[in-house]
């Protein structure tokens, strides 16, 4: 695969919404500010988040930003890779926590019952993995470009702030896997603990990035063949929500180690592809840190979450809801009488 | 409250509330660590969510707890030491911002409507400033000792979830000089800018913290004696709600830089004091870093805030209840059935 021109790749598609992609609308966020300055409150002193209402402006293209129908999207799938012996729970967990899902057990249905957020699963195939990296590409490009399709969907139903994650048994390999192509660097370096898996699986987890990266490796200069070639569908199905929200003026808020790596890809052909994306939460997936880093993130929360599911992106959801409260609610110095700062 | 008992100093009320302050219940704790390892999440894959409903449950003493009536309980007062031209308000703000607070237009005001909080006013006599520090001690012994015994009051209407803020115009100058009296150094390390103060403003702030240390230099070796000193009335009130909520077995949420003060009042005078609190956020106030490592506390979020009026803690309290949720309504393996960890 080669970065230049191909007329009629699949590949094509992609990168024209990514060149086609909205920029921020300043005058939202003037307006945003202006506002801002004259709210019951010292100058500056909401910090973050009236940073956060200025960015919700600049994406929505809304003078008055809101959050009445917030979704967090999950996208769940499964991955060849697993053979290899790479997580610390089996399969049949997939197809399990789907139930669990849409049975209201799971953690990311209490969080979002807990803020008010809606929430839609999307199912990649989990019976179907895709094929192990470490012997095939684990899509082809076509299917890559499918299921980008297929994630864009996620906006459908209309949302005005959508938070991404996803649900995969061995899918921080993959992202390990990504993130080792895109940036290189040892393997071990990328590859944390995931779900827990121990020493034994730490090194089968490292060996098989490797022995991915090593069968790839004449494929990686292009993101979207790390993406094909390293898979998995959920993660090719978050980097077509995150663009498709781009283009339609949604902001989004990024889950963990996992969804950072669809992003990732995104940011690979263009660093102003994440400029409407938050990042919810440092992982304690340990180079998370490190991708954040290069990708110029600040991540909202730091709580030692590692569950994925769009967890630590719904709980940053929470803080955002109410810092567009308070934008909204408040009261300016001259509705309240209250005194300004001194001259 | 005997705070006229003649038998005695007036401190000695307060030295024994202290002595009989109730521990952790570790039965509690283990019956949630217990849940913790059965629902369907990795094990310690929630991170500080799963140690903050151990927290909740040591302090409520309950196997099973609860946050149905959170509250935010915010002490307003007003400082003789703005004579000193220390704030960037001017003192009419105090009685402005509390009319702002019962019509609903503070930023605290719609952050307890975002996160359902409970929202309560303590007004420690805004129209009667303290004296000034820099030339007379802030209150005598018995006004402290009273002021703190209102501050108990606080949990009067009952609750299981204690937010503790506060305003007052000129209350950063009087956390610094606190923090100046138990842990020494420089006033200048201690004193930031508060609401915004210029240069010149942040000179006389220093100034003034370095006057008051000078001229009560030789009684602030009793914690309780540099609350009276130095003051404010709100200070000591949420010293006195932050020490009831312990004795009643109410775990608490302290706001920023100037509740941090209150908080540090009770610290010094017994580290375990504050075991039963979690500090809300990390103010943008410089010290604040440094005050709350010699807590050991770390805070829940870091988002630059520095406005005051408990906006950190009922942030924070909006994630301790997603916590809560997430323990009281998530399935557990056995319910979803979903595997387990592979051995």
């Amino acid at each position: 695969m080669s970065a230049t021109d191909n007329s009629g790749h699949p590949f094509d598609d992609i990168r024209q919404i990514v060149a086609a992609m909205p920029q921020a609308d300043q005058q939202a966020v003037a307006a945003v500010r202006a506002r801002n300055g004259e709210l019951t409150k010292p100058a500056g002193s909401l910090g973050r988040l009236e940073w956060l209402v200025e960015w919700l402006a600049a994406w929505q293209a809304k003078e008055k930003p809101v959050i009445a129908r917030p979704l967090v999207a999950v996208f769940a799938g499964s991955h060849g890779v697993t053979a290899q012996g790479v997580s610390a729970f089996p399969d049949a967990v997939n197809q399990q926590m789907l139930g669990n899902f849409a049975n209201g057990g799971a953690a990311i249905n209490q969080i979002c019952a807990a803020y008010g957020l809606g929430f839609k699963v999307f199912d990649l195939a989990v019976d179907m993995p895709t094929r192990d990296i470490t012997r095939e590409p684990a899509m082809g490009d076509k299917d890559a470009v499918a299921t980008m399709a297929f994630g864009m969907e996620a906006i459908a139903g209309g949302t005005d702030l959508l938070g991404i994650g996803e649900m995969g048994i061995g899918n921080t390999t993959i992202a390990a896997a990504i993130f080792t192509a895109l940036y290189g660097g040892e393997a071990a370096h990328w590859v944390g603990r995931g779900t827990g898996v121990d020493d034994a699986g730490l090194e089968r987890k490292v060996a098989a990035v490797e022995a991915a990266i090593a069968l790839h490796r004449d494929h990686l200069d292009d993101p979207l063949a790390v993406l094909a070639r390293l898979g998995g569908r959920e993660i090719a199905a978050m980097a077509g929500a995150i663009l498709a929200a781009r283009s339609e003026r949604v902001p989004v808020v990024v889950d963990g180690y996992v969804a950072t790596a669809a992003a990732a890809i995104l940011h690979a052909i263009d660093p102003r592809a994440l400029d409407h994306c938050v990042f919810g939460h440092l992982s304690a997936e340990g180079a998370h840190r490190d991708v954040l880093e290069r990708l110029g993130k600040v991540p909202l929360l730091a709580l030692d979450m590692r569950l994925g599911e769009g967890s630590g992106a719904a709980m940053a959801m929470g803080l955002i809801k109410a810092a567009a409260h308070c934008h909204a609610g408040m009261a300016t110095f001259a509705e309240a009488a209250v005194a300004q700062k001194l001259d």
